[in-house]
């Protein structure tokens, strides 16, 4: 027992930095309840003196700039909508530790983390001023001059729980998301506010306790526990990154169509292909497209069977085939300088079977039955959930992920606080300007996985009524790549859904096409063709 | 000030044993921020002392035994599982004090209060035995026999206060839904656990506080603090239950067709009837069905503008009149010996407008769409309270209702714990057995109201696959009453919502036509004729 409760302590000295707050409160009460202690170290690191010498140096890109162009709003205006959030709620500074939140609340973009575009680094926005806590080696003059336009500092990476005690000891209020700011600041403020009221005790001779917030005196420290304002602020599109999200998503879907028409020759000419060698012939089709950085997550390249594993990566020498006797599952994104992409098709390359065909309908039907949802405002997403999967319910069919997360813009390919799924508990309404990944699936152990994924951005949509003169939501399509027809069973399609596949292959040959030429064109025009509806 | 707290405390002194302690906590809670206190008193009623001899008798019909070829389960079977689940929640005792509650455990009925055939009275059933207080003289002989067959000894109704004491004072751990228990009762417990432990500490030396349930001392006694388990049992229907809420569903059906077939002719022939003309010749044609008991609640006969009142009552004198000019929107049920209805039809005597057609129709689609659902099991109703609001949503328009509530078996129409509703927080799932009522609407002010309300029994269905090994659930129809086909703009439908509408009417003229004759058989024909498709 003795081993085993050091190994818990010494877990939790290296991760105090890792987790946040809320996981390593949950971790500690878990280990109370088993009569294990959690114990915090501050000042060692014991991994630290094992890899030594062989401990990776920490990413040291430059950071880049993130244009207005791109952005749309200039950091003062963000700063100074964040700081009237921050009077509202009574605090006088803030901590931000996400990093995407980050990156969008400065305009700027790194690449310290494979697939997201962001950069390690702590924010404290107060009411008079900011500092960044960065590694200054990644800050170039251009982002050093962007910084100081906004008036925002730059200190040592290393330097933030120093600055947190600061905050304390001067008596500033901080707002803490103790859902993301991890467990060492969150205990350095603590244990600093903590200081502070004793000395206030033994100055004033009154008792005092602030650190929940159950005192008002406005020269005492008290943490204010809310969520981040800028989580909900970063996914509420403004038309400048909705432009640009549109814009990469055309050149995105360019790029699809080259490697579609591609792979289909090369397995028509039976060309043995794995599922890495398809990914990475993907990859050299998108990196050519303008703007592009990097995949926005491990591509998902699931042939037959692997197409049931819904976070599949496949490994070069372990991984399967693509051919024509398998469906295909292809998840895949990009971050390009002006948006993020995330889409997902599923196609087969030889004759489909009547089952694959039938579950691929139901998908199919589920997806375009959320992507022409109207709900009334301050609709939470979890109520749009069962449109996505109502048609695999009908024949005893469901699928075991959410239907909907967030994405940023050229930013994480996941992101908060909205969502599309049956976890009722994320009360947050979908908001016009939000962006929704849509991707129901289906998957048959061992045998074979179907998602349909296209990005939506939440508008306002002008109804003929407004019944409670509230407005009503919809959503616009971002991703225009075509459906495989082929694996459509047609005579379960209602009239309403064929006009619905008609009409998205007729915009997405109307789109696309102007940026492609030669075969790949050709392969967008086939694949766009209406299908026929047959009279009853 | 000093006035207005004496009125409070003494709206609180009468309804001691009318609010539930839930209630009154919430109400002592509410006043006491407001600097008011909550004063309880026992042994007056202010109100007796101003009525006196005005005071009307208290209702005193003899109780009936529901039998067992309408309950589906004796006395001692519902005991016997109800004493499993007292024993698995650590408590020796229950007090059951929802009047539907204690008909349907001990299978007896009454006349009590209008609509709702149940009978005043408290139970209290500990793990040997069970006593019911109520008034003496509705006891026939025959109720007499049956409650002594089940082991249950009857109290008078106001010696309810003195049992609990007496609980309390032999250690009796009770079961309390503070949610559906009065104050009063609570209060009693709770004083007499305290009044208890006092004795126990002195006796023992030991200090004990356990009302709260912190201690697991048995001799002691402990309020359990939970959902009456009863409420979820008598919402899952045996399949008794449902046959006779099939059967009377079939005889309200034929007394409405009679009534429509009336009404249809009487303003053709330009008679002139008022609303509540209107529904007493609806009483009066139900009333000759065999088994007729009661209304399940006030008719709600609205013509035209009325319509759009939700709970609106006609009253003679002030009520409009049904004519060939205006929708007429007509929500009413029944009580029968073997069940319980609830029916909403509207329906148009002359040329409805375009407008009413479409939000007929839309209400119509989503009446359809959450008819045929079929969802996983687990799944609370508010998940598909979405299916019947989406074809208004798309137009900018919605209902400031739920769309389902649970109706009894030969019980109250409403009931819980389940519901349909954009009420979030009822997490109760649909369960294979519940009723529950679809009941759609659209209200235009002062111009029409629109709703289409059948009653629906959940089912498990036969899924040609069982996606996670687990059940699936759907619906089954009990109402079975003609929709208007006049009112519906066939252009709006799916071929699927046509065949449902087709296939319905098919199935009312097979179930309903047997049990009439003469017109009002021609007009079941004529009203449950299919509609013809046109050929796109």
């Amino acid at each position: 027992m003795r081993f085993w409760r050091q190994v818990l302590e010494l877990a939790l000295i290296l991760r105090q930095f890792l987790f946040t707050s809320d996981a390593a409160e949950e971790l500690k009460h878990v280990i109370s309840k088993k009569n294990h202690e959690l114990v915090y170290l501050y000042n060692s690191n014991l991994v630290d003196e094992i890899w030594k010498e062989a401990r990776p140096e920490p990413p040291n890109k430059p950071v880049r700039v993130h244009g207005l162009k791109y952005a749309g709003l200039d950091v003062a205006s963000k700063l100074s909508s964040l700081r009237s959030e921050l009077v509202q709620a009574g605090s006088s500074a803030i901590i931000v530790t996400a990093l995407d939140e980050i990156a969008w609340l400065l305009n700027l973009r790194g690449s310290d983390i494979p697939h997201s575009p962001v950069v390690y680094a702590y924010l404290i926005v107060e009411i008079d001023g900011a500092k960044l806590f960065i590694d200054n080696s990644k800050v170039t003059e251009e982002v050093d001059d962007h910084l100081k336009k906004a008036n925002i500092e730059i200190r040592p990476y290393n330097s933030i729980v120093s600055e947190i005690e600061n905050l304390a000891a001067r008596g500033s209020s901080l707002w803490l998301d103790t859902s993301s700011v991890n467990a060492a600041i969150v205990n350095a403020y603590k244990a600093a506010c903590d200081r502070y009221y004793q000395n206030y005790e033994s100055k004033h001779k009154t008792r005092s306790k602030g650190f929940d917030g159950s005192i008002a005196n406005s020269d005492v420290p008290i943490a204010v526990h809310k969520s981040s304002p800028v989580s909900l602020a970063k996914a509420i599109k403004n038309e400048t990154e909705l432009k640009g999200m549109q814009e990469c998503h055309l050149r995105d879907a360019a790029a699809l169509a080259q490697f579609w028409d591609w792979l289909e020759k090369e397995i028509t000419n039976d060309r043995i292909l794995t599922e890495v060698e398809v990914s990475d012939k993907l990859l050299e089709f998108r990196s050519k497209q303008a703007g592009f950085l990097d995949t926005s997550f491990d591509t998902i390249s699931g042939s037959g069977p692997n197409g049931a594993i819904i976070h599949y990566k496949p490994e070069p020498g372990s991984c399967s085939t693509v051919d024509a006797n398998k469906l295909f599952l292809l998840d895949s994104g990009a971050q390009y300088v002006d948006g993020t992409t995330d889409i997902t098709r599923t196609v087969h390359f030889g004759k489909p079977t009547t089952r694959e065909k039938e579950c691929f309908t139901r998908v199919l039907q589920g997806h375009i039955a959320l992507d022409q949802a109207v709900f009334p405002e301050d609709t939470p997403g979890f109520v749009l959930d069962a449109f996505a999967r109502s048609f695999l319910w009908k024949v005893g069919l469901d699928y075991r992920h959410g239907t909907g997360h967030g994405v940023g813009a050229a930013l994480n390919v996941h992101e908060g606080p909205q969502g599309i799924s049956y976890r009722y508990g994320n009360l947050t309404p979908l908001v016009n300007g939000m962006i929704v990944s849509n991707e129901p699936g289906y998957y048959e152990d061992h045998a074979f996985g179907i998602r349909i994924e296209n990005l939506l951005y939440v508008r306002n949509v002008e109804t003929p009524n407004r019944f409670g003169g509230i407005q009503y939501l919809g959503f616009e399509k971002l991703t225009y790549v075509p459906i495989q027809i082929k694996l459509v069973d047609v005579s379960l399609l209602s009239t309403t859904e064929i006009d619905w596949l008609n009409n998205y292959h007729s915009v997405v040959w109307e789109k696309v096409s102007p940026l492609l030429d030669g075969s790949a064109r050709q392969w967008l025009w086939n694949n766009t063709q209406p299908i026929i509806r047959e009279t009853v």
